[in-house]
């Protein structure tokens, strides 16, 4: 439907783009991949946490993630043996890397949803724990106030003190395995793999003289042909109610719903490093993808901050008051999705408008 | 600001709207309320709850409000002493009458939501009752199914059954009491007072000779005023996620933040009986006022059930897994009054349009 406002990414310049592109791509992101993993190292690693160290490890995702993309994308132009054995590599790497980080956001996220939703600032900020077993909320509330029974706030705070307990674990597990994975021989043959590739791509004997072109199209079109299949005038129709639909249902897996969303997600990210591989360092930014982009972050965010506080709730021996805080709080994420699903219906109607 | 897409309702003839059109309002009002009531009567009172039953208690509450009404907004033009001991009998009946209609209208609301959210048929039908004690979906549901500890299914309709106990119990109250008030001698005043009014509309010596249009447009300012003062840029944002703010909060009062919106709603009222008035029987259909009214009372119903749900939360020794259900429900209907804010804000701002 969004065809006719799609830029023409697959033709940045006025002739084919030859593997020699993409090779400078590939070597580009390695030498990035090398660097935040030196810089990760020299901030203490994993076992820091310090600011730098969480940067180097997101930097260190990002350019994962883009090769990993662009073997993908760009299939045909590339070594199969070796793509086809690089790939998972890096998506075990980036996987085990973003699941800390993850778990802290999503932590974050609820945390603050809680706070907005109870019209105070006296819950427990995210503090890996301290704050468990301690409902800050009743001990610091502003000012003596009765307290009924079931009183609600109790049950906010209640909710945010196991919430923080359960990710926080989930966080510190994550935070070991991340700190293995480094450690691994496994990840000293990724390196390996991705230090080759900073100095020498494994091209087919024809890439440089194939057209980039087809390929970076192909991908476009698996994501415009995903977008398609969306559900997008039921998303732009404000308060459209779908996101919460079955949200009392009896099936504890994720939203099936939503999974057509998550996939948009990741094909959008492919056609967008396939026009980096494209353009190069000149890549203009399109304010259009940038924006869809946003909204299926916050929507893939918002769909697992629900999922943590349904799955909170089925913690035996919960207070009510504590279940009924986090039903508000699933319900409250699940709204979130919808709105993202509402923003994101909005950025892709826009017309294209790229800053260059 | 929406001062410009007011229709002129002042001015419906080329010239002055004496104080003869007010007489014959209330006179067609009136005769109205004994016909209703005459009706409710035949068919077996409040103590039958037949349709034609609840047609005519419906019939008797929309002339009452209608005379009430008027006698507000043309007070200059009626007897002062007649008319300020009308209004609060008046208003006592309807509101008497009005309850028990509310409570079912609540209660199918939210087992409506609660079966939307378990995507599922299977709840506790409105029954008066009769499936309290006995969760209908956990018997009924559709084949057998394992179901896990803390099943939100279950906690769904264990709420539906809690829900229906309690608004269940309280229309048959409030059904008690409408059937005492209209065997009350309170009552006959007010029907004698309305028969009065049927055949000879108490106005003052000058009141033939005075202009409606005044105190109408008065009511309209009224209207305008009050609708100015909602934070109607934020309603007309989708997603905006304020009614839910203080969704958690400790304050078992309804919320404050829909009061206004509750006052413009019976401004909208005043304002259209005052039309009503002014155009007689030719009074055409304002769709612009019509779609607000009804966002207004969608507003209305969703926050009393929202308020409803929470109140069942309160309820003590309830399961873990009700709470979450009644959690969800809660934020569900806060959630359908911000949507029916955005509705009305999207309604207002629509051009006048009028069929008549």
């Amino acid at each position: 439907m969004a065809q006719q406002h799609l830029d023409p990414p697959t033709d940045p310049t006025a002739g084919p783009v030859s593997g020699d592109a993409l090779a400078g791509y590939l070597r580009a992101q390695a030498t990035e991949f090398l660097r935040s993993l030196r810089q990760h190292r020299e901030t203490g690693g994993a076992a820091n946490g310090s600011e730098e160290s969480v940067e180097a490890a997101r930097a260190l995702r990002r350019s994962a993630r883009r090769i990993s993309g662009s073997l993908h994308t760009f299939r045909p132009l590339l070594d199969p043996d070796w793509s086809e054995g690089m790939r998972p590599e890096l998506a075990w790497l980036s996987g085990t890397l973003a699941r800390e980080h993850a778990y802290a956001a999503r932590l974050e996220r609820l945390l603050g949803a809680l706070n907005r939703l109870s019209g105070s600032s006296a819950l427990p900020a995210q503090s890996g724990g301290k704050a468990v077993g301690q409902p800050a909320a009743t001990a610091s509330a502003p000012g003596p106030r009765t307290q009924p029974a079931g009183n609600l706030t109790v049950g906010a705070a209640k909710a945010g003190a196991l919430l923080d307990r359960q990710l926080t674990l989930a966080r510190t597990r994550a935070h070991s395995a991340a700190l293995q994975a480094l450690g691994s021989s496994r990840f000293h043959a990724v390196a390996d793999s991705v230090a080759v590739l900073a100095s020498e791509v494994p091209l087919t004997p024809t890439a440089t003289s194939t057209d980039l072109r087809p390929p970076a199209a192909a991908a476009e079109d698996r994501l415009t042909d995903a977008i398609a299949a969306l559900p997008l005038v039921t998303a732009g129709h404000p308060y459209n109610a779908e996101a919460l639909v079955h949200g009392l249902s009896a099936d504890t897996a994720p939203q099936p719903q939503d999974a057509p969303w998550h996939q948009v997600r990741l094909l959008l990210r492919l056609h967008r490093y396939a026009r980096e591989v494209l353009y190069g360092e000149e890549c203009p930014i399109d304010v259009r993808l940038l924006a869809a982009g946003q909204a299926l972050n916050r929507h893939r965010d918002a769909a697992e901050a629900a999922s943590a506080a349904a799955s909170a709730a089925r913690t035996p021996r919960i207070a009510p008051a504590t279940a009924y805080a986090l039903g508000v709080l699933h319900a409250d994420q699940r709204h979130e999705v919808e709105a993202a699903r509402f923003a994101f219906q909005q950025a892709w109607q826009r017309e294209a408008v790229r800053t260059p």
